[in-house]
C-alpha cells in the first residue's frame, strides 16, 4: 500500500499556516507499516485541487485530504472529490442531527452554509467529529481509498486516534492488532541512540523500530502486530529487554510522557516537594516543572540569582566564594542547592549555573554548566555538563539535564555518574 | 509568475522531520509579490522526484528545490536536475576553493564525497553558502527559473536572506527596490487586527499588508516596491501613519523582535534593573528576559513563589493579606511587586499571580491574573486579566503580558489602561 498526504488550503501555500498534519499524518503511517510517498499542500482552487487528486489517483493507494471541509463557499474538497470521482453526496441524518446539536448547545439556528458539512459519500462513512462541525469521511473507488480529515488540528488528532486509525488497522488486516509502545529518551542524541541499536533497526520486522527528535530528547517507538493484545506483549518483551540492556539508563519514560510530567509524578507518588535556584537558565527548569496540572503540590518555588549580588543577597553563597571560584563552578552550584532547599524547606533543590553564551565569561567555555542537587538527610551533589548549541538551547537543555537527575534521582534512590 | 516549493528528503514524507522550508519560502514569495500554489514533499528516490520535477516545470515559472544537496549518494536534487533538464554540471573552482577551506578549519581533508557539492550548473549561478559547504544554485531553461537551496535550516534562512532575496528581486524587475517593515503586535488576536485594518487590507496595492499570527503576537508586514529607498520611506509614510491612528497602542516593535529584545533593549537603554516575584507563571516570565543576551545587565534575578508558605517566606506577603483576599488578588500582587523590587533593590519589579487552570481555585475562574508593576519612586500600579486558552497558553500569555506592561510603561513613562 502506498500513501500520499494532501492538505488543502490558501493559508498553507501563501504562508500564512504552519502544515503539521502530514508530518503527523506520516508518523502515524509509518506506524501502521504504510509507506507515505508525497505530500503536497494546495489552495482553495477547485482546479488546482482537482488536479492534485487526479495524480493522487494514479500513483497512490491511500490518499489523505486534510482541510477544506468547513461550511464556507472557499471550503471545496469533498465537492471536488465527489466530482472527481463521480460519486454522489448525500445528506446524512445522523452527521444532521450531531449538527442540530452543536447548534443547540451554542443556542443558535444552524446557519444555511452549514447544513452542507452534513452531506457524505454515498457509498462511504463517516468520523464521528468530536470537536466541531465537520465529519470525517473515507470513500473508495478503483482501490484508492480516501480520507478526508477536517483541517483545525484539534478536530484532527482526536478523530484520527479515535476513528481513522482504527478504521486503518480493519482496512490494512482484518485480524491484525496494532500495538504502539513510545518510551522517552533523554541525554542522548537520537543519531547515537540509532546508532546503539543500529542491527536491531536494520534487521527489523514486527516489531518495527523508530525513533523521532524532539524539541528535547528523542522518541523511541515499537509498534507491535499481533491477533491480541497477549500476543503483542510477548513480541514486545525480548526486544524491549535487549533496548534496555543497551540504552536503558537514557530512558526517563515508557510512555510518551515528558520529562517535568515524568518528575511530577515521582516526586507526587513520594510526597516531597522540590525548590530551584537558577542562574543561567533564569527560571525555566522551575517554569517546566509547574506547566503540569497540580504542580503547586511538589514545587514550592525558587530563586532566579542572576547576578553575583544576587547569589549572595537571597541565596547566601559567600562572596569569597564568588570572587575564588566564580559563579560558574562546583562550589556555587553547591551553596545555592544546599541554601535554597533549607530557605525553602522542601525535600529536593536543584541548582543550575553555566554559561549560555553567546560569549564565554569567567574565562570558562560557552555550554559549560554546573547542576547541583540537594536532598534532606543525604550528601550534596553536583554535576557538570558541557552543552553545545545556541543560547536558547543551551538553556533548554540544561534545565532538562536538571530535570532528569532529579527524576533518576528518585527512581534509583541514588545517582547517576 | 507563479512559483511551488519543493522540498526533497526521505525523512519529510516519513514524518522525521517537519518541512518549515515551505512555509518560509512562501512568506517571503508573497513579500515578493509572488503566488505559490503548491507545496510538494517527495523523498529521496530519483525516479519520484523526475515525476515531481516535471509536473513544475510544466505548472510554474519559478521552482524551489530544497534539500538533497548534500555529499552522499542519498542527495540527487541537482543530478536530477540537471538530467531532466538536460543541462550540464561543470566542477566550479569557487566551490571548490570553498570546500577546501572549510575542510582546512575542520584540519580534515576532503571526503571524497564532498567533491560532488562542487559542482554547479554550467548555464546557472551559484550563492555562496556561509553556513556549511552546499552552495545554492540556480538554472533557468524553457522560462523556468529553479533556486536549489541546502536543506538545514541554518544553512537554507541566511543563504535566502543574503543571496536569493536580492536575486529574485532582480529576476523580478531590474528597478525594483523592495522593502519590509515587520512591525510586532501584542495584546490584540491576528483577527482582530486584521478586522480593524480591514478596508487598508483590502485595498492594498503599494504598500502591500499582510498580518502573520506567532505563538505569542501577530506580526503586521508592510512591503513597498518603489525606484529607491527614499521612495518606498515615502510610500510607507501615510500607510503607517494611519495604522498607528488605529492600533498604534498595541505595537510593541516597529522590527521584527520578541517583546523581551524590547524590554532588555528599553532597560538597557536607560540603565534600570528588574525583578520577578512569579506565582502562576513558575519562572517564565524571568526567563524569557534572559533569553536576551546580555541580559545580565538588567535582569537581576526573581523569586518563584508558587506556594503561599512561600510567598509569605520569601517574598513578605502578610498571611492576612493571603487569607482575607487570596494569593490570586490585587493585594497579593501588590505586595509581591513591592517587596521583590526592594529585596533585589531594582528599579522596577513585576508580579504575577494567577488561576492557570486547569481547574478554578480560590473561587476564581481559570485565567484570572493579576500583574503588579512597581516602579522606584512611584506608586505601584496592578493590572486585572482574563485570559483563555490552556493551562501552558495561559502562562505564556500571562508572562508576555508582564513584559508588555513594563514596555509601555518604560516607553510612555506611565502607565496604559
Amino acid at each position: 500500500m502506498r500513501a500520499e498526504i494532501i492538505t488543502v488550503g490558501t493559508e498553507l501555500v501563501s504562508g500564512q499556516t504552519l502544515d503539521r498534519h502530514s508530518y503527523y499524518l506520516s508518523q502515524e503511517c509509518y506506524t501502521l507499516g504504510v509507506p507515505v510517498y508525497f505530500h503536497t499542500s494546495v489552495g482553495d482552487n477547485d482546479k488546482q485541487l482537482m488536479d492534485v487528486i487526479r495524480l493522487a489517483h494514479s500513483r497512490s493507494d491511500l490518499v489523505f485530504l486534510c482541510g477544506g471541509l468547513g461550511p464556507t463557499e472557499d471550503d471545496l474538497t469533498k465537492e471536488v472529490l465527489a466530482e472527481f470521482l463521480a460519486e454522489e453526496l448525500i445528506l446524512d441524518p445522523k452527521a444532521l442531527d450531531h449538527l442540530k446539536q452543536i447548534f443547540i448547545h451554542r443556542l443558535e439556528e444552524i446557519p444555511s452554509n452549514n447544513y452542507k458539512q452534513a452531506y457524505v459519500f454515498k457509498n462511504g462513512t463517516l468520523f464521528h467529529n468530536l470537536h466541531g462541525t465537520a465529519p470525517g469521511l473515507t470513500v473508495t473507488k478503483d482501490q484508492v481509498t480516501y480520507i478526508l480529515l477536517p483541517g483545525p488540528p484539534r478536530e484532527l488528532k482526536p478523530m484520527f486516534e479515535a476513528s481513522v486509525r482504527p478504521f486503518l488497522m480493519r482496512l490494512l488486516s482484518q485480524k491484525s492488532v496494532i500495538r504502539l509502545k513510545d518510551y522517552g529518551f533523554f541525554g542522548i542524541g537520537e543519531s547515537s541512540l540509532a546508532e546503539k541499536l543500529n542491527d536491531l533497526i536494520q534487521n527489523q520486522s514486527n516489531p518495527t523500530i523508530a525513533t523521532y527528535a524532539k524539541d528535547v530528547g528523542v522518541i523511541l517507538r515499537l509498534t507491535a502486530y499481533a491477533t491480541d493484545e497477549e500476543e503483542a506483549e510477548r513480541l514486545f518483551a525480548p526486544l524491549e529487554e535487549e533496548v534496555f540492556r543497551r540504552v536503558g539508563s537514557y530512558c526517563y519514560s515508557k510512555q510518551n510522557e515528558s520529562l517535568e510530567e515524568v518528575v511530577f509524578g515521582l516526586l507526587s507518588q513520594q510526597n516531597k516537594t522540590v525548590a530551584f535556584a537558577e542562574s543561567c537558565t533564569g527560571g525555566l527548569a522551575t517554569h517546566l516543572l509547574t506547566t503540569v496540572p497540580g504542580s503547586s503540590k511538589v514545587v514550592k518555588g525558587g530563586l532566579v540569582c542572576y547576578t553575583n549580588e544576587i547569589k549572595t543577597l537571597m541565596a547566601n553563597v559567600p562572596e569569597d566564594t564568588l570572587n575564588k571560584y566564580g559563579s560558574v563552578s562546583f562550589e556555587t552550584a553547591k551553596y545555592l542547592a544546599d541554601n535554597t532547599r533549607q530557605q525553602f524547606t522542601t525535600d529536593y533543590a536543584l541548582s543550575i549555573t553555566g554559561i549560555a553564551g553567546p560569549s564565554a565569561t569567567e574565562g570558562k567555555p560557552i555550554g559549560l554548566i554546573w547542576i547541583g542537587l540537594a536532598e534532606r538527610g543525604k550528601v550534596t551533589r553536583v554535576y557538570q555538563l558541557q552543552l553545545k548549541g545556541s543560547r536558547k538551547r543551551i538553556q533548554l537543555l540544561a534545565a532538562n539535564y536538571a530535570l532528569f537527575i532529579l527524576q533518576q534521582r528518585i527512581k534509583k534512590g541514588e545517582l547517576m555518574q
